[in-house]
């Protein structure tokens, strides 16, 4: 196969800008690894005259996506322009219709239309890839899709917002408060344009529902995901969690259970001498576990220009190489339709509240918890200025239906004076 | 495609077995995604009576690889008889000819002969795939030929031997001498026959040399691998790097220079709060540069039957597939004649001296290594007992023939009791 590669291009911003420099740039390595030619038909964007620092006279242009993917120049529409629906999604169908393959970034678009699309794709006989939409530059759905094959995976876990690693290591090691931190992290263009599909854990939600679906042969299913963004999250808590030898991270896990399909997305603490543990600033880290292999861990960039632009090029070189693989692994008519768990998987749990320092309210507290059938592992009394107390408790080990009650009739008690922080302590 | 895939596996040792036991275990599983059952027609090993923990009985026996491999049952000859030449190489080249694929967990013969056989594959339009061959279960080999096909790679480091990381480890957190860990090692069975394989480096060697390949585009060139193994590394050596905040690991770097393609095997200093240096016991880790991607660390089980046997599953699944790349990531012929770097890299060294404990001795060693160009960062002089005096010395950045001059020069002050212990330390 010595015929040039085609790219169609739609959306060029940042990653976009990037793929096309790096196609510039490494034309002939590409060629030689490819066995072929990559090049660029035409691109499409908002505005055709904004400077990206990459000359596009040689191409042509699309105002509209949908055009660019029907263009009969086109062998590969890239779709980099975002959003679950709307534009990115009409042109991404009117790609495959037209038989071409896709390559796209868009993890919303994959966590909500990611079965049709993939039926779509695998009858009109095209590749639907999307190495760039979950942690960036690590080649994760390579790694779990063909690396991990031969493993039946109990459980995959992540770390998968940057932004909100980001703002979690800033609390953590300057001290900043959970708004400081995040007006922080918009001042240097970290933030989506919604904030909340960041600090919500939306967007790495996203990310945990395609893995889980590649993992357990399951449809996608992002609805299931329990979700819990980190905007709970206060340096007193980042602080006692330290005390005891643990990280706090807005962590993604994906597991099969006797209960069925358990998706979180929540923070989480971990132990600080664990990988996760000491992941800090913007980087992504993925670890996959597999009956065979054990423990695979995966560390590197999730976001920026160079990364993603690296993870959309692999997909590329995929397709010139001549490579198709069903978009989840298997083919997208024989996923099975997911149970989602009816309880998360047993925990232990991180509870912090705030009493009023009065006898007995120690006592009211524990009588709660059980009267829920959770047992303390440890408990601390801290300090304080004032009236109020603050309290730490670890509980052993207990089903998330017993933490809730325990929550439910916490207040009851007439001594917590605001709500309970609880997260949990995930084993990894 | 719906027909089977047909295996011969030639080597029942620990991961052999261990391939069998995850063919008979994940049959649906590997079924659902691979598109078509992958199956064992025969096997070959030296003793057909021996206990494996599996049942062989519907599977043909060969006592001959080469038979094995010739079998008109056999789609993909699974190679995992070990040894760089001999029955192994005989074996592959005898289903190359034959027009089967080929899967190996054979480093030693890839790094000897790569060339010659990945020539052959490519000429008879079959697949040559070792992903088992190096770091284990962790999957190096997609990551870097496919994952990064479009960067640019300026630097592949590892810990890829896990029985030297174990040693080292041990000598560290349980204050062993090198012997004893050794000795430790051995009573584990972490040491190959030859013991030398592992910790004189070459196995490591061996890994590196077929990554430079992948990352360079160039033949592999064990031969030019600059070796030096962890014998002569000593408790002191690691407590006092420990005080400077690093770790001592069996490092191997690739680097294309302006100087030619450079490549090391030795122990090396790195900090220890970065992920290589975080890393314990027999664990492998490899870090991936790239021009567009930055840093890329995998992390995982390097040897052992489940950890390998995974990685033999993810090359016959993508062979079953139908996926076909050239063995080195791009055709065998294209691959460039590397030309080895004349010098390794400017580094910061970590040298230890036991001078003879008298007026001026210190002076002198400055003085050789200020003559060969030197300039130090760090010099320390130890408590001791006796009249030897242990020195410490961290030099700043410097060419290494002005390291291996002033080796040169030490012996002729007359202060120096014993050979000097040079180590790199490593920018990670």
């Amino acid at each position: 196969m010595t015929e040039p590669l085609r790219l169609g291009i739609a959306g060029l911003g940042t990653v976009g800008a990037g793929v096309v420099k790096i196609v510039q740039r490494q034309k002939q390595l590409l060629s030689a690894r490819a066995g072929r030619p990559i090049e660029i038909s035409a691109v499409s964007a908002r505005s055709r005259d904004k400077d990206r620092g990459v000359s596009l006279d040689r191409y042509g242009w699309e105002d509209d996506p949908v055009a660019l993917a029907k263009r009969a120049d086109v062998d590969v529409f890239v779709e980099l322009v975002g959003g679950d629906d709307g534009p990115a999604k009409a042109a991404v169908e009117a790609a495959i219709a037209t038989g071409k393959h896709v390559v796209t970034a868009n993890k919303a678009m994959l966590a909500h239309h990611g079965q049709p699309l993939a039926e779509a794709a695998e009858n009109a006989g095209v590749s639907l890839r999307y190495e760039a939409a979950v942690a960036g530059g690590i080649p994760v759905i390579k790694a779990l899709t063909e690396g991990l094959a031969g493993n039946g995976i109990s459980r995959v876990m992540g770390v998968m917002n940057g932004t909100c690693n980001y703002i979690l290591t800033r609390m953590d090691d300057a001290g900043l408060t959970y708004e400081e931190a995040f007006a922080e992290a918009d001042g240097l263009g970290y933030l989506e344009a919604d904030p909340e599909l960041d600090v919500g854990g939306i967007d790495a939600a996203h990310k945990l529902s395609i893995l889980a679906a590649i993992a357990f042969g399951t449809r996608v299913d992002f609805d299931a995901v329990a979700l819990e963004g980190i905007g709970a999250i206060t340096i007193e808590d980042i602080r006692r969690a330290g005390d005891m030898g643990y990280k706090i991270k807005l962590l993604g896990v994906a597991q099969m259970t006797g209960r069925g399909l358990e998706q979180r997305m929540s923070p989480c603490l971990v132990p600080d001498t664990s990988p996760l543990g000491q992941l800090v600033g913007g980087t992504n880290m993925v670890v996959l576990e597999g009956d065979a292999v054990g423990q695979v861990v995966l560390r590197g960039a999730g976001a920026g220009e160079g990364p993603t632009a690296s993870a959309v090029l692999a997909d590329v070189m995929d397709i010139a190489r001549g490579v198709r693989l069903p978009t989840f692994g298997q083919p997208a008519a024989t996923l099975a339709a997911p149970k989602p768990a009816s309880a998360q998987s047993p925990g232990a749990y991180y509870l912090r509240l705030l009493l009023t320092d009065k006898p007995g309210a120690l006592a009211k507290v524990a009588t709660v918890l059980g009267e829920a059938g959770i047992s303390i592992d440890r408990m601390r009394q801290y300090d304080h200025p004032g009236d109020l107390a603050p309290v730490l408790i670890v509980t052993h080990k207990t089903a998330r239906p017993n933490l809730d009650r325990a929550l439910g009739d916490l207040p009851g008690t007439g001594v917590v004076t605001e709500a309970p922080v609880a997260l949990r302590i995930e084993e990894v």
